[in-house]
């Protein structure tokens, strides 16, 4: 929970920095609210008893239950975050930071504006993000549902067959080429020249030039949707471009996303290995990020069918909790849990009335500190619980301090100790532990 | 949310302040894990589907998941708070802050320790609590499970029916007495006469003094629970007076609580209208926080029954939410929901890449800003976004501030405009919001 914490913290102050506001949404829904969104994945959602009453189910992400509650409340324009945990019944995977009950942490835009430039926000926070977290180099790739539908059509894929096909393209970042053409052709009955034509696209990425080079495709040009989604990459590259980070981005064809509501940009950021451990071309290590827009999704909820387009992206965190947590082992780092500054300790027995007295003062001064709940414990235990703890002060108390007026301020590191007046003894602990000082 | 956030916020900081760490369980449970620890409320638990695998609940509050949780990772001594929703199939009170999905904020300390150290110390987070939150004066009500069990011992009840005249008792604050002895004496099927000698003693409350008149009281000083209840209360009197907080407690011998589990000291606090509103006596108007001792729920998890001794508290933080906002609501004061330090704004059209370009480097040296997502925006437009966001400060870039190397800062209440040389831009930004230098 510490680790988490510090990612939260990295996290959500990014997304404040963006200006969104906060939302929460109920663990469940309508279980109809979720039926028909997730495609074959539908049936990893958890649903709750009929104990009377409505049929409810357990949120499968938070993209949906937004949706809803854009249609629900009539807005049809908001930037919001929402941290929140959500649950599937699916084999868990503890090093690779899958589990049933996770969190995800997310950040959408909704609203009809100007092309690209929420997009490109989009992208700017994740990388914002992954930057801060220092987990690695990583490499954010970028599609567009519209280039692959467009793509599929000039290569000779049926309408019907564009969703299958898709989370076969989708496979290429774990399988090589073959496996996923022996899918398309042996699964989804595709004839092998078609997915050859496919292969030929789905292998290429780059950057802006790549978008370019396609735009002068004779056949892709000619598809009115991959014009479209070619001419928004364009776009988003020149806003990428002023953000600075148009050297994170990868304009990659073999992206696809597994999720039906996905209309237009998609991207997913990977960590990518060092160059010295892989070969020539870095490894992918997995998704920590990922996003889209889906503009069809909240018209779905609403009775008249209004749309409000939407763009957002959501932050694999488990994953990063599983790299942080992963490095720290390797560091043989200890992540303090608690904040304590200060312990209040005695040297002398029949001083518990003192102790109390004196932590209570530094409670009430907004010093975080404790005790231990023993009448009479022994200094030696309470220095002890100091070091496990990590708590870098103890202010001893004795018969003659008590007498001076003093407390005697000890560094559990250095173990110095010096007499502090009582009535600085506040300030003091302010000053060695670098707290602002606030009122509490 | 931006409500809660702060509620949570002086919630979280009293409790770090007060040393302890943070844990997370699932919202889920094994059903039998909460079998038979709620009472007759069981039936409010919600279940999940039986869709293969294990059978589960959601969790019904945070203290019986803490127990199993101490159990299972053979945790004796742990001093934790735990923030997260707890579900029961209730009938919701919204006005009343009352629903079927609610936060609890719970703090507990586990341990072997010496008598009534950690269970002032919980009493002393609750008065800090409810005094930071400001939400009006408060009275924290204090008895004893023994002093309660020792009292029906020698008022003649028998001992199967200690816990079912113990929720009579619980009615106490809401209903008057007479209703309480007719559910005793009519559907409990008590004697009168030992209706009344309850009666007697549950109208009773004081301060320190009253449990000095009850442990002379021929009767109750024979009972050998309700002598070691009395004994504990008197203590805590004392720690209490040292902790600065004994003018807010009363020993209230009609506080019963209804939850099974509790062993020894239990309280709750209520707060009071204000005395000009009330007759006499100040009337409360409800629970906003309540706790005590558990001695023997971990060992119900335990293989062994080891037990590990524990007492907490919970804030009953949805009352406090809706108190918070019916009174922001009566001032009328608008909660901002972002913290949007500044609108990159411009006068003219075709600048969207140098606002890109502001608010990029913005973003980078860690202020939190936006822009409107238009390639055009009027000047008008940009600035009302910033009245109705309530974000205090503009940059205002134009042909001739591009030439110059400048930006407009333009105070949004003020209306007051001026020059700022761009590579100073961030620190007077910084220095107009009050936001303390740090690296993001």
């Amino acid at each position: 929970m510490a680790v988490r914490e510090k990612v939260f913290d990295v996290i959500i102050r990014c997304f404040k920095r963006h200006g969104a506001e906060v939302i929460d949404t109920p663990v469940f829904e309508l279980k109809e609210t979720l039926t028909g969104k997730y495609g074959e994945d539908s049936k990893l959602i958890y649903d709750l008893k009929d104990q009377g009453g409505e049929l409810l189910s357990l949120r499968y992400d938070l993209t949906v239950p937004f949706a809803r509650y854009l249609a629900m409340n009539k807005l049809t324009n908001i930037k919001r975050y929402h941290i929140a945990k959500v649950y599937r019944r699916d084999n868990p995977a503890m090093t690779r930071g899958r589990y049933r009950e996770f969190y995800q942490c997310d950040f959408d835009i909704a609203g009809n504006f100007d092309p690209m430039i929420p997009d490109a926000e989009c992208l700017k926070i994740m990388c914002e993000i992954l930057s801060s977290l220092q987990i690695g180099d990583f490499l954010v790739k970028v599609n567009d549902r519209r280039i692959l539908d467009g793509m599929f059509a000039i290569c000779g894929v049926s309408d019907s067959k564009f969703r299958t096909i898709c989370s076969s393209v989708d496979k290429l970042d774990k399988v090589s080429w073959e496996e996923v053409k022996n899918e398309m052709v042996g699964e989804k009955g595709l004839a092998p020249e078609v997915a050859d034509r496919i292969g030929d696209y789905v292998q290429q990425h780059g950057g802006v030039s790549l978008v370019e080079q396609l735009l002068q495709d004779p056949k892709l040009s000619q598809n009115k949707q991959a014009l479209e989604g070619l001419g928004d990459l364009k776009l988003l590259f020149e806003y990428l471009t002023l953000f600075g980070i148009d050297d994170k981005i990868s304009f990659d064809l073999s992206l696809a996303r597994g999720l039906d509501y996905y209309t237009g940009v998609i991207y997913e950021a990977v960590l990518l290995q060092t160059p010295a451990q892989a070969g020539e071309e870095p490894l992918g290590v997995g998704s920590v990020a990922a996003g889209g827009r889906y503009d069809g999704l909240v018209g779905m909820f609403d009775p008249k069918g209004r749309k409000v387009p939407c763009v957002g992206l959501s932050i694999g965190v488990e994953r990063i909790f599983s790299i942080v947590e992963q490095r720290l082992e390797a560091l043989e780092e200890k992540v303090r849990t608690t904040e304590t500054q200060v312990l209040v300790a005695s040297a002398q027995k029949k001083l518990l009335e003192e102790r109390l007295k004196l932590v209570s003062e530094l409670w009430d001064a907004g010093i975080k500190a404790e005790l231990l709940y023993k009448k009479n414990p022994k200094l030696l235990n309470q220095l002890q619980y100091c070091e496990e703890a990590g708590i870098p002060l103890v202010a001893i108390i004795g018969e003659q301090e008590l007498k001076d007026g003093v407390i005697k301020l000890r560094s559990v590191t250095s173990r110095e100790e010096v007499n502090v007046r009582r009535e600085d003894l506040v300030e003091e602990i302010k000053r060695r532990t670098g707290q602002p000082l606030r009122i509490c």
